[in-house]
């Protein structure tokens, strides 16, 4: 298949590797060329510009940073959308808000062109060894035409509705519970500590009782250790996808107490110069809170 | 051994059994003879009053419904301490505040008696199949003389440290962050239903990606279901936890915010006459804070 | 002085009725003509556009109903800047956000015009009475400039400091901190009637103490009356300027976590059908989680 | 009138003089001798025990710290119960929990005597000055009886119900309206200082529009002088007194969620060190939170 590949950060570039590897027409482009080149030698065509790119595919995929950036390279004249041949679809695999998405698929169906969004769970490490959990939304025939390539990019599909924003609702809900693991983990830790319980022994328990789950390895770990750099994902974007579920939740009338907790705290993380550490820092501000550190 | 057991309620009597299946020699006492008397045919000996139950044994278990229970059977005159012999041990197995279990351990002390605290996790039916979490605490020595008692009535025992309060810091924690997953899980499929997402998709798809954890696996079940009743543990009972938590927070300046929320939404819950509910039920609540049923 | 006044609602319409009172040459505009006819016999001349209602003024006042009445007004071409002579100040009354009084004021610069922030407090009967209080910001000379103006507008001119939006953070926080009397008031009062203290015997006590301020006055009597209609102000227009306030928290990292639990309190609210009725109505909220009503 | 006045501290050393100089018999009793000595040379009897001092008396007060002190002056064995005459009254003017005030009035009823609740509003200079609001709630008949020597107390009497525990909830509510304003100013006025707006011109601007109550003006001051230091009243006994409104709020199933809020934040001052500052210092935490000291 012939396909464009817009993005090529941490997520995106093993992706577009995968999709080049099983076989497939690769264009690619990156707002820094150098990443871009990286793919040359596997095959892939190097785009002068997301035009160029999703020009004459039969799929476009698009991986970035922010609501931003998805809108300044999708929707202006010379774009992605503009440039997209009648009946192509274009795949959305970044974190957005669900109005961006709502937006694009108005968009992509005034140009007929077809649009789903398939954000991802995992970090680049799970994107490169193939382990990406995906959720997918959108009309069903061009999501079971789309399934082919998405299982080529995780370990699973799971089809969450028949409207693309669905997905993103379910990607920034998911982000949603993980901060609260973060936080509520946060808060028993730092309560444990004060009781002079080992924190690592703390954490052991729970992850060979209850909390069995992956989500609670990786932080408990982390906050155990008190290790909040390198960043695996950083707070100030932790803090973007929070303000993204809350607003989610303002778009149905729907409040999200433990989100809006959540969200003043990492304000008051960032207030204090942690942004740039992983967003289970906001663990460290508990601890801070408890009297500890 | 020769060990009593007190308090032969849904948890108590299956870890009786137990006991006696392992062949130790056991006295039994309850509030209602009639539990008791069912363990009879099973080689029990029925004991008239707590004190009777712990005289000459080697080790007594208490596995009570709350503090009230344990400070009116194990500290009055010809209570449970009052007629444990000098080097006998008390194991507490009960959901019991920090302040009491510290108390304990210094009324045993006073008495040359030992003591450690051993909650469990897990509910009835776990408890039934030897598959409940036991956390332990308290002098080295002493648990590891009671290890083996331990572990004839659970699947794992963790030790936690020399204090014994530090179990029930463990216990109430634990249940603090159960009740966290509830709150969230409610406060996200009410997202999730909003946007028409089908909740028993979306639960499918946590509990098979980052959320596989057991106890995201039952609640995600019961809230995606909405069914609150019967309760496999109820909703008045919950609050007494999160309230013991807060209080245990309390004892060392350790604000617990998310505990705070949950706890707030519970007597919200209560006020509407939902106590005797399955402890989801907040989820319910959070359901109809955004509009839903 | 040759003044423009954009905006003839309940709360503009009034204003500028005090300006013809005082002597000052009007023109008017108002999105329907209807109500801009109503000042043509006071003397007030009718204009067809904001753009022909500012042309050859001293000073351009509007007073809009929020941030996307005064983006479309005021920054088109054709519109208010644009049409505005150079050296020519225009008064922002509306409650808008941080962000839009920045732009405003940045604009206005580029366009070589002087720009001063000036919203106010109060209701629209107090707005007729003459005694709106009026916080304004801005450059120091042309507050000075203004002033004679805004006196006429209201019984008392505070202002705040050098930089326009300034006098929005002012008037967002105040709103804010009238929404914190009423949830406060609100939970007491239903904590009140729970132990059946009669709720008027309650308000009557605080505003003959300590809590004797105008704000509890009004909305003690409103929520011991339970009358929650007509609105005086409504549920959606206060949760508008909440999430504005927490907006502007956001724009300088800092969290107001009172301002979003009340903000999760109205969303509540709002899908419980109550958004057209007076903002105070979180207060029936508050009864309602208390088994009230 | 004969009457008996236990707990000569801040507050109740002022009361006691003010009912001397209104031509009482009284009988004093404090439990640091040397405080009860000063009241002697104005005509006071100073008695060994609160047992002395409540027997023949008609009216017999207590003034003290806490549940802890009235409950154990009150009810043992030789104390001011067993003491006091049948017929008799006792006036309980000390910050209690609702749960010991129902308690106090079990007892009273028991012992044929009569008991009603009036605890005051106001710091040691307005008990001094005859200024402090005291509101009282009990039988009908025994309120008016002492309705004169509670008018020589202070400024004004509220009377709030026919049961006394209702008077101990408007003080703890009381108590909770005045910390919700402080934790709002404290939130706003952060916000204020991040945008530049002078703090004192900011507090100027609300104690002189909308907030014109005593308690914005004196709160507003410290916070924006930020001088937290000699503590008018201690932020442990604020949160003391927010814990027992929270209790009280427990007690009939009705969550207050602002009290919630602000009893975290002050779990955090007392673990930063703040016990003993004015307990207006959360602000210092909001200010803090915000990334300003």
């Amino acid at each position: 298949m012939k396909i464009a590949f817009i993005g090529l950060g941490n997520m995106g570039s093993p992706l577009a590797a995968h999709l080049i590897a099983a076989g497939h027409e690769l264009n690619v482009w990156n707002r820094s060329l150098e990443k871009a080149e990286r793919h040359k030698s596997a095959g892939a065509t190097v785009a002068k510009t997301p035009g160029d790119a999703v020009k004459n595919v039969e799929i476009a995929i698009t991986m970035l940073a922010d609501d931003h950036a998805v809108e300044s390279l999708v929707l202006p004249s010379g774009g992605v959308i503009d440039s997209m041949a009648k009946g192509a679809t274009h795949i959305s695999m970044s974190t957005i808000s669900v109005d961006l998405s709502r937006r694009l698929a108005d968009e992509h169906t005034k140009h007929g062109q077809r649009y789903i969004a398939a954000p991802v769970f995992g970090r680049p490490d799970a994107a490169a060894a193939g382990k990406l959990f995906i959720a997918a939304a959108g009309e069903k025939d061009v999501v079971e035409h789309c399934r082919p390539v998405l299982e080529s990019l995780g370990q699973k599909v799971f089809v969450l509705g028949d409207k693309p924003e669905m997905a993103n609702v379910v990607k920034l809900s998911g982000n949603f519970l993980i901060a609260s693991v973060i936080e509520s983990l946060g808060e028993a830790i730092a309560l444990a500590r004060k009781y002079d319980i080992d924190p690592h022994a703390y954490v052991d328990f729970l992850t060979n009782s209850l909390f069995s789950a992956p989500v609670y390895k990786t932080y408990g770990g982390i906050i155990a250790d008190q290790k909040y750099t390198p960043a695996g994902f950083k707070l100030r974007l932790g803090l973007k996808d929070v303000r993204l579920a809350l607003q989610a939740g303002e778009g149905v009338d729907t409040p999200l107490p433990i989100a809006s907790l959540i969200r003043d705290h990492m304000l008051t993380a960032v207030s204090h110069g942690m942004e740039d550490m992983d967003w289970s820092s906001t663990a460290k501000l508990a601890a801070k809170n408890a009297g500890l550190e």
